[in-house]
């Protein structure tokens, strides 16, 4: 018997604070004599992970905003579940942090650091699909396909929890290509969605 | 003669802020060749005290939401006094810190860190009362069971300030049993208010 | 021709991020064995300048909230100045830090940040002067009272900048002073605002 | 076929979390014994950066906040370009941080931070170009001057791209000279508009 107004600007209001937080990881390095460029370039890492982080929560904002959207009845098990997702949302300047930092550590602190990233990834995944559920309890789904076409259409659903999944285990084998992973993820999601629900504009 | 579209507004951007900043508390170790769960572990007071925190923020947000969706009529000691209870909820991102820093060290540093969290959030929610109060200011009251019912009724709302209460002076016997109390007190706060408030959903 | 809504909307997220910064100047205190509250009571300075910092920009804001409810019309001058206004809100957090850290060392670097502290409530006000000049360019005035009574009302316009101005000066003789002034106009602010408009409330 | 109110409420959010960042790089000096204004002094990059920052920021948000009065279609490509945008300005209290510290260096350290400072707000203004682009697709242009008068009317406009990139190659030539052109050109934002759209007000 909420109004979702204020659930989504005080949501907006975190998602804007954790997106901003990011930044704190680039740091302006100390360089007595050496080269600037040299010393930057040494922080891959860190703008590697600032930036896939940035996009991952940027597209979670982008749905979380459609979700809102459509509904007119919050009640407080969504406010609660909203609150679990947040908290999700709210670690992920830290877990970026961490797997900049230890990336390129390898051996078992940058598998830890990975798989500590991307299974905060996956709880957030989920905890946005809980959301997604109570938000849209009662009300009709929109006209779906059927059989094979479910499955076509149910893909994109499905790639962000399988590809956190697997990056949690591929952490251990290969922190580097896990970063490549989580990017490639965050550019499927902005030029995914953008091909498939806008064909022809 | 205020509409009350804008202070609900300021205050969700405090509390997105300060909900946020309990995140700066999770630091990224640094360990030289160590094991890095290792290092992480031995940080859980600052996970616990980080999640006990959120989640207290997060239940004080929804019903503060609550009160506010019902206020057409703000005046100015409204204004200050919700300015007040904002003040109490900016210190919570230092007050988590100093518990999470200090619970594990026993002794009156663990107890003085424990008062002063429990104290803060014991403010936090008499300055609430106080802010309902005055927002209520003139309603007509929902409906009441009257008698034992009644006692029954304000259990949900004594249920904090007595829990805090307490552990100001429990801290000093063991810090780390206030902390499990307080992480007790926002399972009720989640789990008790969904169960009581939405029987039949 | 701009609504005033965004122009509100902006004003409350910087004063929201700014007014929880302050918190930041707390700091939690390394003691190996000491005492925890007398580490504590060590920073007295950065919890009466947070305190104080705090009440000000809330009572801005506060008056902020009421000029801009009246306003229908928001040219780019507005904008502009209420830009150069948030640049003096902004730079609150440091400012405090500053008076907080010097207030206690004594001769000019106790002068130094005193002056700087009240400087910046000096632009901070003036500022907000101009943004309410421009913001009710045009209207009727409200109904005033003339000669002696003009005087007495105007009054509490005057009291902030007097005692900022004041106090700049003052803070080369005494900067602890300084600090007890701010805080008793930061009181006359809250109590006196809320005698004076709420007479038979 | 999203409305244009979230949007814009995010991005205020974005921009008001990363426009009073820039305050943090304000440091409060240690200075045992020596002069309090000697230490500020010493900061004078930081104070000008921080300032060219605020105001070039800040005129974005004017402009950002007509830009989106006009909108009422928002589709997804329109969202994700906004979020390109919007990591531009996340990025700016980095670069800014970096530049102040480094613009006195001389040799390829100045050059190499005012590159990148200029660099990323011509992206900021590249990214911004896009979205107005998309913005008004498929509305009517405002009416529009021909010929020579089409020409004046669009200098404004491209200003800002010739001077950041001008900028990019100048820093390895002078970076303090960078600093007063970034200086000069937030000036020409706020007096230029303000005189050219308000010729009688």
């Amino acid at each position: 018997m909420h109004d979702s107004t204020r659930i989504a600007h005080f949501s907006d209001g975190v998602f804007a604070v954790a997106i901003t937080l990011l930044v704190l990881d680039l740091r302006v390095p100390a360089t007595a004599n050496g080269s600037l460029i040299g010393a930057l370039a040494d922080q891959w890492p860190q703008f590697a992970a600032f930036a896939v982080s940035f996009v991952l929560v940027g597209c979670i904002w982008v749905n979380h905003h459609e979700v809102f959207k459509t509904v007119t009845y919050v009640d407080r098990p969504l406010l609660f579940l909203n609150l679990a997702f947040l908290l999700t949302i709210v670690v992920i300047p830290f877990s970026t942090s961490l797997f900049a930092e230890y990336v390129v550590s390898g051996g078992s602190q940058a598998g830890t650091a990975g798989a500590l990233f991307n299974g905060s990834m996956l709880l957030m995944g989920l905890s946005f699909r809980a959301v997604i559920g109570r938000a849209h309890r009662g009300q009709p789904h929109p006209a779906r396909a059927k059989g094979f076409g479910a499955v076509i259409e149910s893909l994109p659903l499905a790639v962000g929890p399988v590809v956190y999944a697997t990056c949690i285990g591929l952490s251990f084998v290969s922190a580097p290509v896990v970063l490549i992973l989580d990017a490639a993820l965050a550019a499927y999601y902005v030029f995914g969605d953008v091909i498939a629900r806008e064909p022809a504009a």
